[in-house]
């Protein structure tokens, strides 16, 4: 158990995740074991299968209950040229969202996944109703422009990492949780997140994002360079909440607040791409037994996201070189932990299907 | 169109395969640049879609009716003590498959993909009875002993490639047929042929299959060795219909029918792993065109699999480490392409969903 809220000077609750137990994770090792195929053949498949176990405490595991939950925030950035496309595109995308037609609803609807989309902070909210779907929890229209002042105040940060620990809890009968996310400008923000967080250089974490030619990565390289020079003026980026208010997004921080919830609660975090694994580094980087709950769905094109998963030590599951966000790639990975559950829960027994086992 | 059938000098039959219509795939490449979403943001998926668009000449082409089809076959090259496993296996598998209790039921449960199994020959076929899902088309119970003989006679090999042929011309309203396997002894075969149609040292392309240790497969390589000395004293190794027949299998040779009629058929093609493979690329060194048809699914880890797909030259969807075949992988695969279509075919356009694009 890590009490996250005393190892830093913010005011975020303590969260107590508890590791993965191991009891059932042995039992689970045991069980692959016997099942008839020859030992660790399938691969991947089985660990998937064995940490489930652990997570849920089950010797059956399921997935079934699973929602991919998008976070929406602005960029105050995008005013420095960081993206081809306008702020306006990300409450667009929310109403896509909502009516469809977006990637995200075709792939959850293939993973049989439900799609809750939350407003953190667009510029733009459009005219959505709050519902079911569509949570309108705007703590700010759009963050600050991280090149001149932080992203968002203190007051700001903790609200929006509070919007992401309500939603956790509003989760029932839920056993894998994809994360998404839109915000145009978000690229820019998780680059300048992951230079603070493994101290690798701007320029060897930061990507096209959404379809910047090479001068236009190189611009935005700057940006962040700016920004992370500021922010290093007023703050100790050593802490993972002063590198989440000074260059994350309103979004992010409910993504970081929505994954200790989560994990608190005993739910696979299916995490996405890029964004997403930025802000589960914070969570990670506040209590590292969040590790147990996470499955890294896919690597992303983007050159951070790399950088982010060799910080953590992890191995996605997916490389199909998606770069899209909205929680398309956990999508994709859901019907592998099916799979993976399924093997387990379903597959019959050397002795109790009559076949020969070699050691026998 | 290639006219198989001439290119060597065996009695099988032209197979008439027309190359993915280009017409349909420009048409999909156009729709893919209309959806809501950041060009090319979808990776691998929008590939994925193209083809399969290409292949059945539709705007809005479909994943729906699949099948994993199992050809099960013995190997006479086990008395040489290649496997860890007993023959007998093959067919209590068999039982396992029909009865449900495999790796593949539970996966292809998950795919919502339908499971044939296909007895070509193995020793003891058990008492299971000819019905939709069992097909009894034994050739012969398991191959001849490579190291001595060729695996089969070449009225054994057309057989079974008309066992493949004819399982292929069964199939109806399917659209994805998922290649499947079962034979103790056929990593033998599949490295064996590798190395013949590779050109790469037996050693290379020679791995642990189910679970041999290094000597085990320093011993199975010596093996493997031995078998192609003799067959290249009889038979010229540069056709791949006599490499088939001097160190293939049974299940081999009716997965190569099955591939050529399958692609003339107009089906997508999820190929499994190694042995399914290897059966491919003897397809597609017959009808080179046939590779417009075929997905791969995953890179197994055995040492083989890797040569075979830089021979061809194509990338599989996923690396999970499987080595199980069934046809795992296969259905392992089957919801990613699911996921390809759906984006493509629900997806909103910029313009019907009222988002702006970068270049407006």
């Amino acid at each position: 158990m890590a009490p996250a809220g005393r190892k830093h000077g913010s005011p975020l609750k303590p969260f107590k995740i508890e590791p993965g137990d191991k009891r059932f994770a042995r039992r689970a090792r045991d069980r692959q074991a016997n099942l008839t195929k020859p030992p660790g053949s399938l691969g991947r498949l089985e660990d998937l299968a064995v940490r489930l176990a652990a997570i849920q405490r089950k010797d059956h595991p399921t997935t079934r209950g699973r929602a991919i939950v998008i976070f929406a925030g602005d960029h105050g950035v995008t005013e420095d040229g960081v993206s081809p496309y306008p702020s306006e595109v990300t409450g667009q995308m929310l109403e896509n969202f909502v009516s469809g037609g977006a990637a995200i609803n075709a792939l959850a609807g293939v993973a049989d996944a439900d799609v809750i989309v939350v407003d953190v902070g667009t510029l733009q909210p459009g005219t959505l109703a709050d519902d079911g779907a569509f949570h309108a929890r705007s703590v700010r229209r759009g963050t600050r422009n991280m090149v001149n002042e932080p992203a968002m105040t203190e007051a700001e940060l903790d609200e929006a990492l509070d919007v992401g620990r309500s939603e956790a809890k509003l989760l029932e009968n839920t056993a894998l949780v994809g994360l998404g996310e839109m915000g145009i400008g978000n690229t820019t923000a998780a680059s300048a997140m992951t230079a603070a967080l493994t101290g690798l250089p701007v320029a060897r974490v930061t990507g096209a994002g959404t379809g910047l030619d090479s001068a236009g990565v190189r611009h935005k390289s700057e940006v962040i360079e700016r920004a992370l020079a500021r922010a290093l003026e007023i703050d100790d980026l050593s802490e993972p909440l002063r590198v989440l208010q000074n260059v994350g997004g309103l979004e992010i921080a409910a993504l970081v607040g929505f994954c200790l919830q989560a994990a608190e609660q005993r739910l696979a975090i299916v995490v996405d791409g890029f964004i997403t694994t930025a802000a589960f580094a914070v969570a990670w980087r506040l209590c590292p037994e969040i590790i147990d709950y996470a499955f890294f769905a896919h690597r992303s094109a983007e050159p951070g996201h790399a950088a982010l998963l060799e910080m953590m030590d992890v191995e996605p599951m997916l490389d199909l070189s998606l770069r899209l966000g909205e929680g398309t790639g956990a999508a994709l990975a859901i019907p592998i932990l099916d799979a993976a559950v399924a093997a387990h829960n379903e597959m019959a027994t050397f002795e109790s299907a009559g076949v020969s086992d070699k050691t026998r």
